[in-house]
């Protein structure tokens, strides 16, 4: 079995992990700490778990105690607050898999430019790996310290890899629009997210300014071997979860759909998670699920291609995809614990 | 032109009142205050008046400026925050609307008791007059002062008031099950009413607990002149505006529906906002509007009256019984800024 | 392997069948048919299960062809359509769990009169047990034919069995007010199921109407001994999934809460789905699960007892219970493949 | 008074123009008609007008009777259902909106590639103005047909038209990614709609097929003097009402937001129903309204231009421009009826 803490366990991404790592067959939960709700029952936190667990919430300091008896923790902390206790687990010889967004941006400049903080574990940054198996598979296999994708950033990079890699596309002319459920703002207390004020509207936010778009940039960079820079646009949708990525692209070749269908289906054949489907995907078809289901549509009038990809923004864009990693640093089947399909309607 | 001063304009019951004050031919609006967001426009703070309207928020303590500029205040405040606005309009001799709840239970004691305050304006609420027009027509016409009826009780209120008055029921036998929309929590930041925590869901809540009760007590106990108890559940449902409530009451005499419809009929045959429909209610039919749709149906073989209603609790349920009494105590058409239907889908 | 066929897989009952069963470790799915979509993908109507399974419909008529190679069927029919299908099966041999509603109501006027079609199978209605676990679970052990119930009943039934076993309350004056999601009405194409015509409102139906009142009054009187006649009033609320009913009993004793909270906690010991717990349900913390959370409230002022209680309407209140029901007839873990929480948010 | 009548009076659009036609002080509904509810009252079609009205509908066939009552006819119907009507009406000297696709398309090979029927009424299709009165206002004035735009074409067009007049964007480049909610695709019962196969899901439909594409792009080529072709994306979004339309353009210039902003405030100073608007549109806040919001990005780093537009689907993007038309038509102030702003929460 292996052990786990999970750091930040009551938001909503850090809830979505304690609900894989319960039911996964082996891993087991040592600890879990919490801000908000220290000394509390989880089950008191979220109710559901009510007679599945007794999990008591530890406060983050108490987490020197336990730290001998974990292989792994989880952190899932807001940006800049997992700097001590990532170099606390490191020193002690426990993995990490940090959900949050300290580890993902490699140039220091830039994260501190766009996080607003200054990066205080600087040096296990280059030690960090970009925690998208369907990149970097292998050098996650053998690393100490994994850094979860955004929720934004996996639907994207999913759709845009094989087009990227294969050379189809203008890499000027990268547009990206996504859509998210409401979980994807977290569990804070906003009037932004009340049910009145996200109910029965949509809007953009956080137009060519949100911060998943280095950390998109930097991942297309390395894919391309140059600088790419994105449009990008995030859009707030009234139900809890989701995201709908659709990329636009100018095709540098004339290549027809049948062809680029082929090409993705060649990527992604031996990709326990990602499917390429004909259809056009809708969230409801990977709520709740690892999946990530990906759809191509070439529009011949303009030469351009549109790439739609669907994930759930708590799975596949959070803790599904940090227990893939999981499982991918301990040698364990890569799918163990993730092998179901969206529970639906 | 009847002149208008809303404290508390910007939870969602002080909007509503904005909102059907601005379309108002007979009123204005000659200030607004906020707490939390004085000094700022209005139309920043709800975008749905850009352009529209050029309003600022100022501060409470700034009304003694301004108090001579009206004829009447709406008070739209947490409990036991009004006494001190509403003694100083009185005294200033400006009528006074409050659709808080610090001036409906009669009591002292009472009140006290369930809202866990001091009630510090004691000598007015003999004065002040329950804002139901279906019962106090002509009090509220001649009234300094009304206490406009809360959300549940005015949807409890129509809905068991033609029942009483005709000794149709057995009063110890009154349960009400009410399903609220979510936007009569308010609009504070609390987690309970994030969307993704009432999305998909439904709960019970504060039962035979809530501070509705009391109120509801104290309206049916004068209607029928013996003091009575109710059970009372409301709900919270995963939509924005509109109460549901049904009555279940046991029938004290052998009396059929179509006599039953009738005598409802008759009551309510003059009031503008009434309606005793043949088919069950849906909130939907009346969200948006004045309006309360009453159905009945007999349950022969326990002997029950099963009673529903329909209001949107932000309009019959807050800020549109609030302009209805305006109209009242001004002398002017009751319905007026009030007639129209629904809009849907 | 228990080997199963799923007759009538496309609607909503049917495909969360199809889930669970899928995911279930000792069963495994010989064979579905479907009405509309014969020899469709299964995944092409369901696209979450792309991927995952090759599973293709198959016209009613052709079971015959299949009946031998499974154990047992499940029917999630359309009432009055699965009486020769049935009767078929076990003349065969092969076990029967009727997810529809046409062997729950065992006196055949009733079923009639309630139903308007004529029952074509009487001569197994009284071998086909009620499949309600916490009642009838050593019968359903050795039966061939169950009749899983209704997703209301479940619901009330769980909620009133110990009280009324116990004799707390007056057998004349059980009221019933439940709320459902919208997948109880199925997945045919009706205009008041459309989601302009059900978001943003709420609405009772079938007010002493519904065909599910014979159904928890046979069983109410089954358990008491006395016939009971209730009043239900179902509502439609805008979520996907969940039951919450709530039930206003009169006690027939001077007992307290605490009382009643430890002869259900005894009633419910050693039951795997049933949590009494001390909080308000919510059906969020059983969405997706088989787990039904049950509240009990005295209200001392008029001596009432209110029972809550909170199912998932698909899994509780369908397909999981007809899951645990196999489990049963086939003597392995009755919980087996239903063993985990609700997935939230 | 402007008599009127509605042809088709109980899809969606054609309730949301009764809806305003009924709160119109200057136009009188004479008749309206129904397929599939001729003969009933509309008020048990759709009941919250119950109280306001007695309208029943009538067979179109009976329109012959009536036509002479009428100053003008809106028809609301499905493509290729409105040319009888039309030029019957036409004939007899009424006037015709069109909320229907029937004469939006000039080009007759377009508009039957496109819609897959036949069009019967060609020498009329030059004559129907193409009733964007921001584009058309003074042709509008003039017209016995007027066309009105779709609901996609007006947020798009309004979003698009002074970037394309003034010259600034690259005419190859135009990226349109729409969002609508779901009463854009009418009241026909259809399992894509239902209230559990659009709630907690987005998806993507009809990408670079929709058949607002070749009217989109008729009129950004009527606009450009050049022949335009577009890349389109309309989404289907869990909420009833609203479009957000979000455009993605190249710059041809180096010119920035201010710039820019002052170009549209420029060319919308005088609109009564466009809102230039610094802040990102949410569809909530023009919801019930006739307003469309724009706002505009520019990204340097890209050299893009995004701009984003809001409107409600049914108002401005049906029956709300349809009365705009009208009050044109018959020389009234063109914002009669449609003075007030979105109603929220």
């Amino acid at each position: 079995m292996i052990k786990v803490g999970i750091i930040g366990a009551t938001g909503y991404a850090g809830q979505s992990l304690f609900y894989l790592l319960h039911i996964h067959s082996k891993a087991c939960i040592e600890f879990i700490t919490s801000h908000n709700y220290a000394d509390m029952d989880y089950s008191d936190v979220y109710k559901n778990y009510k007679g599945f667990i007794s999990d008591v919430c530890i406060k983050e300091d108490d987490v020197k105690y336990k730290i001998n008896s974990v292989d792994v923790i989880f952190t899932a902390l807001p940006h800049g607050k997992s700097f001590d206790i990532v170099k606390f687990a490191l020193e002690k010889n426990v993995k990490v898999i940090d959900i949050g967004s300290d580890f993902r941006i490699k140039d220091v400049l830039t994260y501190e430019k766009w996080y607003k903080v200054k990066h205080e574990a600087q040096k296990y940054l280059n030690e960090a790996i970009y925690g998208l198996p369907e990149i970097n598979r292998e050098k996650i296999k053998s690393s100490r310290i994994v850094a979860n994708p955004g929720c934004y950033p996996t639907s994207c990079l999913l759709a845009l890899m094989p087009a990227l890699k294969e050379d189809l596309i203008d890499k000027t002319s990268i547009i990206i629009d996504s859509k998210s459920g409401v979980s994807g703002a977290g569990r804070a207390a906003n009037i932004g997210t009340l049910f009145c004020e996200c109910s029965e509207s949509i809007k953009a936010y956080g137009v060519c300014e949100h911060r998943h778009i280095p950390e998109i940039e930097q991942e297309l960079s390395n894919i391309s071997g140059e600088e790419i820079n994105i449009i990008f646009t995030p859009h707030l949708v009234p139900m809890i979860r989701g995201i709908l990525s659709v990329c636009y692209l100018r095709l540098k070749k004339d290549i027809d759909e049948e062809m680029i269908y082929k090409i993705y289906k060649s990527y992604y054949s031996n990709e326990p998670f990602v499917r390429v489907v004909p259809y056009l995907p809708e969230t409801r078809y990977v709520k709740g699920s690892n999946i990530c289901d990906i759809s191509l549509r070439v529009d011949k009038r303009t030469g351009s291609l549109i790439i739609i990809s669907a994930i759930d923004n708590l799975i596949k864009g959070a803790a599904g995809q940090a227990v893939q990693n999981m499982n991918l640093m301990f040698g364990i089947d890569e799918a163990s614990g993730l092998k179901f399909p969206s529970m639906i309607p």
